[in-house]
């Protein structure tokens, strides 16, 4: 047995909420008292009120004592999305960090838990280490969660995969309603540095072998992500292939495209200034802007002279696609399992920790995951781009996407065209 | 038995699709199936390719021969969303209707079945009359079909219940994700002429008692609709109110908001001048732009002399609401049922009629709705408005709208917070 701390334990949940990250809440607290708290090492259990924001405040007036709650609740809670406890988008920095401590001591925290995405683990890392360095003993863990897919040494994160299924299904109705009406429909999508989640509206077509030219693919007929440097002529002159042929075009782009210098296209197609953020990046989502300049774009461009303009419709798919309340399956018991997974590990004796999911069997043997551990810092701060094997081209994504992506997003419709 | 008429059917699917029009499609197909066409009197049926474009095209050139379509593949098109047969935005004047009436007896057509909204009742009532007018025996019938809930005579229409549970789960979630992170939440929603749409964002939070103010009410605080004038200064203190005491505020709006003189608020805000339609509207869906204006009347209001801007977004519900591939189980049924009973009629030797939805049973006891028929006249070309005694106040709806609406959407999950 190792020589395990006694004291308490604190939860918190970071940055953009998923429909799943309460699932992980739920798992922390599961295995906090099938472990520790049945040991007798843990005493309470404790929630952050918006993440660590809540355990800087005074005392213990941010925190949420979760010790008590009964296993339906818990449940109940489990279930819902975004998350429970609050959130935060405050980034700590060293000296937020030493208060983030002293909220530990003051409230006699020795296992501190946060939910979150890479930032959230460069947090856990910082205070792991000035406990340390201060002689406070104190045990860190990471908990993955981000739609955006962009963790390092994780096979994919919590949340991921149930944003990929709204994506899919939404792109599935919006491929037959584009083919009603007929014209060209830009959809913008989630994901400021990576480009999974708008590479997943690919799942919508099916699979597809790699190859065909854009106007030749089942709709999404063109897809961009942040990896391809985005060329706005070339993205015109594809729109225009696809729509010559077909009088239609659904077109699947991420909100953080950029040029070949790496300046995202969004803030330039934008009226006026952007919304900076604390990150100081300019405000992407809640706003149809670049949805909106696309299609501006699109429309000046296709409009033939005298003629008619072509009909040009841009949704931008918000905050929807993360806290939809029909989360995947594969999703929902993942994101259960790395809570439940780093209380484990407090409980066998490790000091930190960011738990990461790895595949061990996908299609056509049954898919299979599994918990396993990196080192803080080979998380924290890093980000995860989609892969080259995973790109086709410069306007779609490849197969091999479809075969890593698919089994994540649990069943799709069998729609029927005539 | 009536004098029935031989010959040919045609069906046509007009407007924007819904999640469930192909369900009223396979309706009426079925009905001619196990009617007239058991019956010898009806031989082929027809499906026209984008509404009655296609029937206007040389030939049979824009039809398609449904007479062969096996069950299996039908049941298939009946779960997917979006016209099958594609559609059209066209709004058939006298003249276009000649060639329509001229398509009909090209192609031995008896049988004329239009799925749409009230410009689809009008194609019908106007193309009776010339038939009649010219001697030439054509039964006409209009299904009904509309997102909106925007036909006269009808208690609600199919295509409606499902786009309301897109806007209940959506604003579910989006109550969550607000109080996660907190600010201003601004929701735009489908409906330019009728706030049905917008006012089914309430059924995200129960039945509530009315007469709350919107900082006690829970979200969504505000819902603004195209039948309440839209008071800029009303609308920004009502935001102020509900942020000041809760540090968020979840709003709904219908995109056809409107001032005390009857002028929309969506072209108003935007940016130059918006894409004008074949019916004389701009352009409200499939852009941000009322959304984004909304959001930066809020900012610049709520931003404090000198200070920090509140959070602001904006997300604008797109065709995702009208084309979400899990439509309500009621609407599904019901979709069928009045294409089924527009095929019922004719084989009863009606010789026009709209089909209407009549609600016969409400809870505590089990809902149930039946068909019935109206005139064509009573419903073409008029709107239908979400009347009085479903309104509360300025800024919100009443609980009689949920008893109306809450038994057409279907199940919705139980949340829970902390």
């Amino acid at each position: 047995m190792p020589d395990l701390l006694s004291g308490n334990a604190v939860i918190g949940q970071s940055g953009g909420p998923t429909a799943v990250i309460n699932q992980s809440l739920a798992g922390v607290v599961e295995g906090l008292r099938t472990g520790l708290v049945a040991s007798g090492k843990v005493g309470r259990i404790f929630g952050m009120r918006h993440g660590v924001r809540g355990l800087v405040k005074p005392g213990a007036d941010g925190l949420l004592d979760l010790s008590q709650i009964d296993k339906a609740r818990l449940e109940a809670v489990a279930r819902t999305p975004s998350a429970a406890l609050g959130s935060t988008r405050d980034k700590p920095d060293e000296a937020y960090c030493e208060k983030i401590l002293a909220g530990c001591r003051r409230n006699d925290i020795r296992y501190f838990f946060y939910i979150g995405g890479n930032d959230s683990a460069d947090t856990c890392r910082i205070v792991s280490e000035k406990a340390h360095a201060a002689g406070y003993e104190l045990r860190c863990f990471h908990v993955p969660k981000t739609i955006d897919n962009d963790l390092l040494e994780n096979d994919h994160t919590p949340g991921f995969p149930s944003a990929a299924r709204y994506v899919s299904l939404a792109l599935m109705g919006d491929a037959l309603d584009n083919a009603s009406l007929g014209g060209i429909k830009i959809n913008v999508i989630m994901g400021r540095n990576a480009g999974f989640l708008a590479a997943a509206a690919s799942l919508a077509r099916g699979r597809a072998p790699d190859g065909a030219a854009p106007q030749d693919r089942p709709p999404p007929h063109l897809i961009y992500l942040p990896e391809v440097p985005f060329s706005t002529d070339a993205f015109l002159a594809d729109v225009e292939a696809v729509y010559a042929k077909l009088g239609r075009c659904q077109i699947a782009v991420s909100e953080g495209i950029r040029d070949s210098a790496g300046a995202e296209i969004g803030p330039k197609l934008m009226r006026g200034v952007g919304e900076v953020d604390a990150h100081g990046n300019v405000q992407l989502s809640g706003s149809g802007a670049l949805g909106d300049g696309l299609a501006d774009l699109v429309k000046t461009a296709l409009t033939p002279k005298g003629g008619k303009a072509p009909r040009v419709r841009a949704d931008t798919f918000g905050y929807i696609q993360r806290c939809w309340p029909h989360p995947s399956p594969v999703d929902t018991e993942e994101a259960r399992a790395v809570g439940r997974y780093a209380a484990e590990l407090a409980a066998g004796g490790e000091t930190s920790a960011s738990v990461i999911i790895l595949r061990t069997s996908n299609p056509p043997d049954a898919y299979r995951s599994e918990c396993g551990r990196a080192k803080l810092a080979s998380v924290a701060r890093r980000t995860r781009h989609v892969p080259a094997e995973f790109i086709a081209g410069s306007n779609d994504v490849s197969a091999a996407f479809h075969d890593y992506c698919r089994p994540l997003v649990g069943d799709l419709p069998k729609l029927e065209r005539l």
